[in-house]
């Protein structure tokens, strides 16, 4: 069986995308192999026939897959003989909740610390689309979201402590070895680390060490 | 060997703590037989052998533990034969994690909800003190604290919303069994539930619903 990952480009072909970065290190920690194709932000026709708009996709023999979490969990169940993203049954739900809460807490206070920063990263045929979007999304231009950060990192980082408190004393979330918990929150950072030279997480933060663990995992993919 | 559990207790030795219903169903969870002994806020001469002054404390042959988080770890590894509070070593550091989203997001979003109310549980050789040492934290007259609930529930419930979509599609955030994530977010619940009238969690809420599922466990403890 093959699978075929679409995942989000930028610039040369740049990858940054949070959620494409999951799917990524999902597969890394599988260890599967799998066609790669890049997809631009106004190339949407490419991902039609997931019957939906959002990136990453992953078509795996007849089956046809969307949202990260949802890859996740198929890559688990179809290859149960593989290291597991989750541990156990029971780190399954746990995972999809810090998921979740990396979603719905962490990537909205970091987004208006960088997304000024992403335009440069974006391909030149997507420019304009990308920043009318954002712009609409937060009611402003790019330049000005971003205004003020040196201050309000401190909310997004303080938002980091429920993992702080965990990395700070064991490698990874899962422990010695990294889960899709850990994969959920390194994905937002390395969105961050691809398209912003800003610091979002301070040198001394043991989320910091942390990310850099997992950034050397699976050959530093 | 014989474990003995001290918890908080109020008016007519209700038991109400967050942290100690979390012990409560740790070792409710494990199958685990103790000596309970009460413990009111100004009684913490009688814990004063664990070396600092807050319950839970657990007393477990010769080794004394606090903190309700500790506490678990420590029924995980010394009755791993028993039923496991973190489903795997995985499983635990993710746990950890949410038991610290709890309590650094839930439980502080909760307190100003019911406060007032909880003076009503405490007993009355403790009113004076918890009365003064939480109008000092919230800086105001407690029954003030509460005003507009009605309207800040809704933050509450929002910073729910990482647990729920766990909890919408399966029984537990552990899967088909409860695990220590479950029993965090329970304690904190529970506690609303012993000491307040005010609904902190509406009745067609899937958290609800997963609530009432947590306290028919372990017979109802």
């Amino acid at each position: 069986m093959t699978i075929t990952f679409y995942d989000l480009c930028g610039r040369d072909s740049k990858r940054f995308s949070p959620y494409g970065w999951r799917t990524r290190m999902a597969l890394a920690h599988k260890g599967l192999d799998y066609t790669l194709e890049l997809v631009k932000f106004t190339e949407k026709d490419k991902i039609a026939f997931s019957g939906q708009p959002l990136v990453p996709v992953i078509r795996d023999g007849e089956r046809v897959i969307h949202d990260s979490w949802v890859i996740a969990e198929h890559l688990e169940d179809t290859y149960p003989q593989r290291p597991s993203l989750f541990g156990s049954a029971e780190g399954r739900g746990m995972a999809k909740a810090i998921n979740s809460f990396v979603n719905l807490t962490v990537q909205p206070l970091l987004a208006p610390l960088i997304v000024a920063d992403v335009v440069a990263h974006v391909d030149a045929a997507d420019s304009d689309y990308f920043v009318s979007s954002r712009e609409k999304r937060f009611g402003k231009a790019l330049p000005e979201v971003q205004v003020g950060r040196e201050e309000t990192v401190e909310g997004f980082r303080k938002a980091l402590e429920p993992i702080r408190i965990v990395v700070k004393d064991q490698p990874f979330i899962g422990g010695v070895a990294a889960t899709y918990a850990d994969y959920a929150l390194f994905g937002t950072l390395q969105w961050a680390r691809c398209t912003s030279g800003f610091r979002v997480v301070a040198a001394d933060d043991p989320i910091h060490a942390w990310f850099e663990r997992v950034l050397d995992l699976h050959g530093g993919v």
